[in-house]
């Protein structure tokens, strides 16, 4: 296959080639169509610049529900939207399946992983964090991560496949491990896995089996710090694990992972060695970032935090290179307030918008405006009716904090078809205890049948 | 893992096993939860069997709308219902995840892929049929078909992707080559796949891309004998065809494919030989008995026909072994028409719903009924509105043809909610041309990250 030296100018052709103009604006390559980069390309709408958007997926993920799709909420597609439906009034704008693997400022250049190296007038850096196991990368595969579709539908299928397998098995020692889940991490991300885990134990499946009771499954939390949701008010952490217990979860705090194998989890809780029989460990515990922007970095001589972000200025640009911006997870953006923005959706979201009028801005030539984060608040969902929010000094809990997780959720959906299904699903989700997305679709299976 | 040498009777526990009864009624074993399998463990509410029903899949499978899920229009889990939730109210009927690989019929026994070995006293066999590729196995890589869920979200995948790789593409021909989808076979599940294929290129991706016109894609399909749908009545395959050449499809007649490999298919069309470059082809032309079939029938001494399939006895069990019955589409009764009863969902459910009532008069002491097939007639869907259905002496197409087509299907799908999720799904994409389950989730990039 050849590949376009300059994918913004390819040539005209009689053959199915779109007839269309030729651009000649400004070069913006966006890296990343999560909520930084989808929002940039959404709202730079000014004919000056031409777009490329290149992303590694075809669609754009909704990730903060993603546990929902881990858990036989939602079906895939409810939450991701294919990125060019969502920049197809955009003409300015090009959607390339891509990812990029190295990086030349001086040349103002991308290479991808295909060969092809794309010119860019602004480059704008936006892809997100990774699974982190410290110095244990040897746990990644016993202990999934919640960042992508593939590992949402892979942690769906060890779920219900644990509760298979144990409604075959004899040894009741193995039934126990089996219905065994550990979740490590008490973040909202470890918090919102552990509860949808335990009412797909305790509330869909049961009376399904036959052999075991799903109802007994037990689901442990396990946290390193003295508590749960540690970025929240310590009130809202207190009734995290009451909302936690009453769903039968276990939530273990002081508790340090040692080992994980697909056997047991090994936990230091305090000074005591415990070991917990499983065959399901869930990993919530840490991110870090996209290796990429190891490669950004040393390209641009760009400072890196602990957790591989890297520094930006206050216009989100890099150190020596204004034309190159770090938006979202990536970006560690602490003028504001002495210490990094947090890792969420509502930064990447209000950085994409300010990006777009600093392109516009300059542009016209005028001077560059500072980016300001707007609080507006942050939330954790603990399955069914309950939740906990934190707006400024504003602490609620329960039902309330529930149906404005839900309402804020929905409204942040991209496109209006899945908003809709996601309501309709999610409310007889609520109403039955249901989930109906329960597919065991196993890697294996598929390279077997179809290669 | 321990299996238990008699899954029927599955030890007390203190653990968390169930402390439900113990059954010791007449074992009932039922291989494959598609609509044969499911209707008759659905049906047989009778207290004196205890069934267990065995499936590689945990989900019922709603096969006819899979060239929905091949194309992007529904999600996997929009027509697959959990085969538990489905039984969940039969307390006398266990679901188990499992392959069966050996028959014992002298011992009543089954042997599963994991080893374990299951008696029983009656075995309905409703596995189905795989997809066949004649004396050209190496087809099956370049030309995938369409019987399970992996295979539609497969050819999604390489769908989507052949339009992904022509929009980077700047060779002409090479864009062609992307840019054509084949279709081998003009039966109903080849004509259904093409005219969806025909409404995602023309339709729903029109106006997503900036270098190509996917509005330009060639849809072919081919058939060998002289006309598509050749089970139904000749005017309706002329309809067909005058539908499909609406939505944009070229269909080839007495069209005998020669070879296919990742580049091209050769056709002999009568007695020229056209070369099609293409990257992207589906098979629709050809299926088999599930292989396991040939060793129930070596097993059984039960004859076969040329398609693997075991032909049976009245009351559709097998020749000197009255306790087996096959069921489905892998059941040659040929005692009512003289041919085989044709490979179609009516024909399965008809015959579960028998073996209920058969079972039922045995355990009375009955005399065994006799199986009749009530034609309730046959439809094929041609994309948006278009349809062709065939009810006795009625022939009918176009829109009212259509409407019954969504009428029946969607009365079929088992679960309420799918019923109601796919019919605003379906609903919203007719009026929009949407097709919002557009993702491309490769498998080698899944195990790459999660592995």
């Amino acid at each position: 296959m050849v590949i376009a030296a300059d994918w913004f100018r390819i040539p005209f052709s009689k053959s199915k080639f779109q007839a269309g103009r030729i651009f000649m604006g400004k070069r913006l390559v966006i890296l990343g169509g999560g909520f930084a980069g989808l929002t940039l390309a959404q709202n730079l709408k000014d004919p000056r610049f031409e777009i490329l958007l290149i992303d590694k997926n075809n669609y754009h993920l909704f990730q903060p529900l993603l546990y929902q799709v881990a858990t036989g909420g939602l079906s895939p597609a409810n939450i991701a939207a294919p990125l060019r439906a969502m920049v197809r009034s955009r003409l300015g704008t090009k959607v390339f399946l891509g990812e990029a693997v190295g990086f030349d400022p001086h040349l103002r250049e991308i290479e991808l992983a295909d060969g092809a190296r794309i010119p860019y007038d602004s480059l704008v850096v936006a892809i997100g964090m990774v699974n982190h196991f410290f110095d244990h990368p040897e746990w990644e595969k016993f202990a999934p991560g919640l960042k992508s579709l593939e590992e949402a539908t892979l942690i769906r299928e060890r779920t219900l496949n644990a509760f298979e397998l144990a409604e075959k098995s004899t040894d009741p020692k193995e039934v126990d491990a089996l219905l065994t889940f550990v979740v490590v991490g008490g973040g909202p991300t470890g918090v919102e896995m552990a509860g949808a885990i335990a009412e797909l134990a305790h509330k869909t499946l049961c009376g399904e089996f036959r052999n075991i009771k799903p109802e007994l499954a037990r689901i442990i939390l396990l946290e390193g710090s003295p508590r749960v949701l540690n970025t929240f008010d310590e009130k809202l952490s207190e009734k995290a694990v009451a909302s936690l217990l009453h769903l039968g979860v276990e939530t273990w705090t002081h508790a340090r992972v040692q080992h994980i194998d697909g056997e047991k989890v090994v936990v230091k809780k305090g000074e005591v060695v415990e070991t917990i029989p499983t065959r399901t460990v869930f990993w919530g515990a840490g991110v870090r970032a996209n290796p990429l922007a190891d490669k950004l970095a040393l390209a641009t001589g760009a400072a890196q935090d602990r957790a591989g972000r890297i520094v930006v200025k206050k216009d989100l640009s890099l150190e020596g290179f204004p034309e190159i911006f770090v938006l979202g997870d990536l970006a560690n953006y602490s003028h504001q307030e002495g210490k990094p923005l947090p890792g969420v959706a509502p930064v990447a979201l209000q950085q994409g918008h300010f990006m777009a009028r600093l392109l516009k801005a300059r542009a016209d030539g005028e001077p560059d405006p500072e980016f300001t984060y707007h609080d507006r608040g942050s939330m954790a969902t603990i399955g069914r009716s309950a939740a906990v929010a934190q707006i400024g000094r504003f602490k609620f809990s329960g039902f309330l904090a529930w149906v404005s997780w839900l309402f804020i959720h929905l409204m942040f959906l991209v496109q209006f078809q899945n908003r809709a299904l996601v309501f309709f699903q999610l409310g007889w989700n609520y109403l039955t205890f249901n989930r109906s997305a329960r597919l065991i679709t196993p890697v294996g299976k598929r390279k077997k049948e179809t290669g």
